[in-house]
């Protein structure tokens, strides 16, 4: 096989062999075929697309370009969740301890951010002491002890996505939805689990913007899961306006403990509990008519008892965090600097961007924009309302947290450009859109 | 300005401003733009197209991304030819004297061929002694003094289309009109020419297999040099079968020396006598309505006086060759195998391939597969009939000049399939289908 016939095979709209976008991972992979050949495929893929058929090959060929765990010694039935990514979505730091305290055992390998807020590693490293970068011995021993572990992926989990996402980043074929989705399911395969749940985040503040590309998207995840014999739910959720209250690593991390401890905002507590309860019923392997009512009772009484609490004090204990920050999150980093924003007039929030206070909490310094950037775990931005609420004039809608007073200016211009409060009532905006069933 | 911006714009189909198109090519002149975003904005363009301004916009910035050669002091009007390429194409070695003959200066920086049999320098070094490369100084004082140059392009004419190209043949991104069309008028512009004869292939052994495709590539070219203020003439010409006899590098000079010596085949001889007509009146800017009449009958004239042989020899002389072999082309490298290839049945000729015709010298070793291959000068195959021609059974259609038996043997597979001979008469194919006429 040649790279250049494989390309314009490509690049004249043909399908793909199996064996040729095998052969063509694998020689990306063991750099035979050089950045420039993969950047004009990549490039054609983006413009041509792929069939379910090809999105599945390069999934499996980019799954098995690395490393795969094999959780079945510890865990005989693994659950595994994927957020596409949003503002304020702590969801992991919730319902991960809330699925193993109700006795079904996840090993989670989670990314860093880029853009926006940091990523799950980057708000479990504002934890002093935790460790995020785990040998595979350590990890399983973790999660067979405990039940639970949270750490970092490794490097030879998927190589060969790891390679393709660095390109794709700086040749402009980022958003392809057979690339996206690949990018995405070769990890989750490669990293072991059975079931996934898929929380695709829709709105101003997601990759899609539009609930349709957002579906689009779920249904080819879940046909590469389901063809390769995993079960799947995706649930299309909003992302138009933030998640939660919370924006910034700390800050994210203090929501989840209140969160956990039976306070919090009320719809990141109903998005929580959503998503453990699927992920509950698939980790039982529970078919019965009622099984996801059950398993939201369940994660209900485990929220409320504490018992989920306690999973997330055992967990940041077994990485080496302090938990006296999970027990007083007033240890937590704090920003030196804070100012409240007032509602520029009365009446009911139409719009609390989610892009807008992403770009604020960019500015603060909680996020990256290039992969070596350091953050800031302190700063954040917290907002006070939600679409359909009424505001008075004067009253606070955002908290700035900063540690820079010119980082604060330019948080301030973002923020003022993301609230439109109107004169007529508006409805709450809703949490989920649709629901993918893959599973049997 | 971001290179991923300018890749994203041309990919989402949008029309690149003269800005952008000049920062990207300077970019990737100076390598601060790497091969891969040049590769995946390559297969945008490919696949999106490029509008005639954007490509008039990257020619230039390919033309002014390296030395660009004044010919005003050694020659007022500077008259060039481009042929885009075809075999048994050897029209600039007969061109090229009788130009100069007539009195117009002509100074032509010719290329390497690559696939095919040898480009017009590897043709040219079948004469021992003759100098390719010569520096600038060189160039220009020997057209002052003998009013005739024929050399190598210089590696610093160009160099954004000389890495271009070779990342386009890498990618799968050659068969691009505006990639192909200003590819080759960057460096006839570079190169100083005021006005440019096209001479585009179209048939079998053309990279333009419809003569629809080959009136839009020399379309876009004339319009290139028309909007940069050149005379520009493109004709279409037929290469489904070889022109004139002899494909192969000495066979070719051969052909050329005897045509310019009065013999030859009638097709090249008159294609020479179009194309250098055309030169010549423009050479001349000569707009009468019956300039080219003049101009043809002028060349006719130096031909058959031997004008033109003699400036041949002189061109030679002046750049080291030894003119012995110009005055004796038996002399010239020689092949030690021979075999001819008889016509199968008698009927009326159909088809000569030129494509197979083509891979049989490739086969011999006359032309390169890879640039850093060898070629032999002596190899090559003699084409003895043409469409349209009445054979008999058993007559020579093919002469095969070979030195290893290996190489023999394959090229006598390629021509088995190369001859069609029918029952019923056949017209001959025509010289020319169509002249574009882009001068005053």
């Amino acid at each position: 096989m040649r790279a250049t016939d494989i390309i314009a095979r490509k690049r004249d709209g043909e399908e793909l062999s199996t064996e040729e976008i095998r052969w063509f991972v694998a020689g990306y992979t063991a750099d035979t075929i050089p950045d420039y050949q993969a950047a004009a495929w990549l490039m054609a893929v983006y413009l041509r697309g792929m069939s379910r058929r090809e999105t599945f090959d390069l999934t499996v060929a980019m799954a098995e370009s690395g490393d795969q765990l094999d959780l079945s010694p510890v865990i005989p039935y693994a659950v595994d969740k994927h957020s596409t990514g949003g503002v304020g979505d702590k969801v992991t730091l919730v319902v991960l301890p809330l699925v193993a305290a109700a006795g079904v055992p996840v090993a989670k390998m989670s990314g860093r951010g880029l853009g926006f807020s940091g990523g799950t590693l980057d708000k479990l490293e504002s934890i002093p002491g935790y460790r995020v970068q785990l040998s595979d011995e350590e990890f399983l021993r973790q999660v067979r002890e405990h039940g639970i572990v949270l750490g970092g992926q490794t490097k030879s989990l998927a190589p060969a996505d790891g390679k393709f996402y660095a390109l794709r980043d700086v040749t402009a074929t980022v958003s392809s939805l057979p690339l996206i989705a690949s990018s995405i399911m070769s990890k989750k395969l490669a990293a072991g689990a059975n079931a996934i749940v898929l929380d695709v985040k829709v709105g101003a503040g997601a990759f899609m913007r539009e609930v349709e590309d957002a579906r689009a998207l779920a249904q080819i995840m879940v046909d590469i899961g389901v063809s390769a014999g995993r079960q799947m739910v995706a649930l299309l959720s909003d992302m138009d306006q933030p998640l939660g209250e919370a924006v910034g690593n700390a800050l994210e991390v203090r929501e989840a403990i209140e969160t956990l401890r039976g306070g919090g905002p009320a719809d990141l507590r109903e998005h929580c509990l959503t998503i453990a309860a699927h992920m509950l019923r698939l980790g039982r392997r529970d078919t019965a008519p009622d099984a996801l009512d059950r398993a939201l009772n369940n994660v209900s009484v485990l929220l409320a008892s504490g018992a989920g609490f306690g999973k997330l004090r055992e967990l940041a204990e077994a990485q080496g965090g302090d938990v006296r920050v999970i027990d007083d999150p007033d240890l937590l980093p704090q920003a030196q600097l804070h100012e409240v924003i007032p509602a520029p007039r009365g009446g009911w929030v139409a719009r609390v961007d989610a892009l807008r206070v992403a770009q604020a909490t960019l500015e603060l310094g909680a996020g990256r924009e290039k992969k070596e950037d350091p953050i800031d775990p302190a700063v954040g931005v917290v907002v006070h309302c939600k679409v359909g609420d009424r505001v008075e004039a004067g009253a606070p809608v955002f908290t700035i947290h900063a540690n820079e007073e010119a980082r604060l200016v330019r948080a301030r211009a973002q923020l003022d450009q993301a609230l439109d409060v109107v004169d007529d009532s508006i409805p709450p905006r809703p949490a989920f859109y649709a629901t993918i069933d893959g599973s049997e």
